[in-house]
């Protein structure tokens, strides 16, 4: 059984995509903290990222790190977080996400809830 | 005037470091939010971690990985969360968490309070 990340890189699920390249595929949280969160994935199926190979996770830096640059540019902020939590699901996955202040990251507050155009808006102004 | 960080790594403050090449710089956080809460450092003192270039990006993250297995392996954990804020010092750190529960990851929650010996002897085990 693949991951709900495999399914939706590999198209079975939609997907608000930004991003993608040979080995990484990037696409909005569906449940962002902020406007702009996005989610960074290796196309390999592993749960958690230290097990990554070097070279794949240096290269997924790199990807993350082009990802995050354009947020920033897009949905002005002080920093892009990263954060890499991982216990609910078992894909590895690197969440980015515009922050003003540190409360913007506390994944136990009430997320945001946008609209399909409002998704769809976001996603262009990333791609 | 350097980074606080920058003159942990010069040596001006003492710290209790778990291991060091030529480009990156790995301690313990003395606020730590679990056992083995570490923070990678670049030794160049940039402030925010997405303008490091690609090379150092890359380099850093198969540091952090290497200390994140060496965490998980002296200081048993589901996983080692990864978080990136840096509203505070403006120098790029990763912040390396042993974490069992998201729970354990807030930066809200009051911090542990370990004597001199307990830091010692955590930062001896990951040496």
């Amino acid at each position: 059984m693949s991951s709900i990340f495999t399914r939706i890189i590999q198209g079975e699920i939609p997907s608000y995509k930004v991003a993608e390249d040979e080995h990484f595929y990037a696409f909005l949280d569906i449940n962002p903290l902020t406007k702009g969160h996005t989610l960074v994935v290796p196309k390999v199926e592993v749960d958690y990222i230290f097990d990554l190979d070097d070279k794949t996770i240096g290269e997924m830096m790199i990807f993350a790190k082009k990802i995050a640059n354009k947020i920033k540019q897009r949905f002005p902020c002080k920093k892009v977080a990263m954060v890499v939590l991982g216990l609910e699901v078992p894909h590895a996955h690197i969440h980015l996400i515009p922050m003003n202040d540190e409360s913007d990251i506390d994944f136990h507050k009430p997320k945001l809830h946008l609209s399909e155009e409002e998704f769809k808006a976001i996603c262009q102004a990333l791609q």
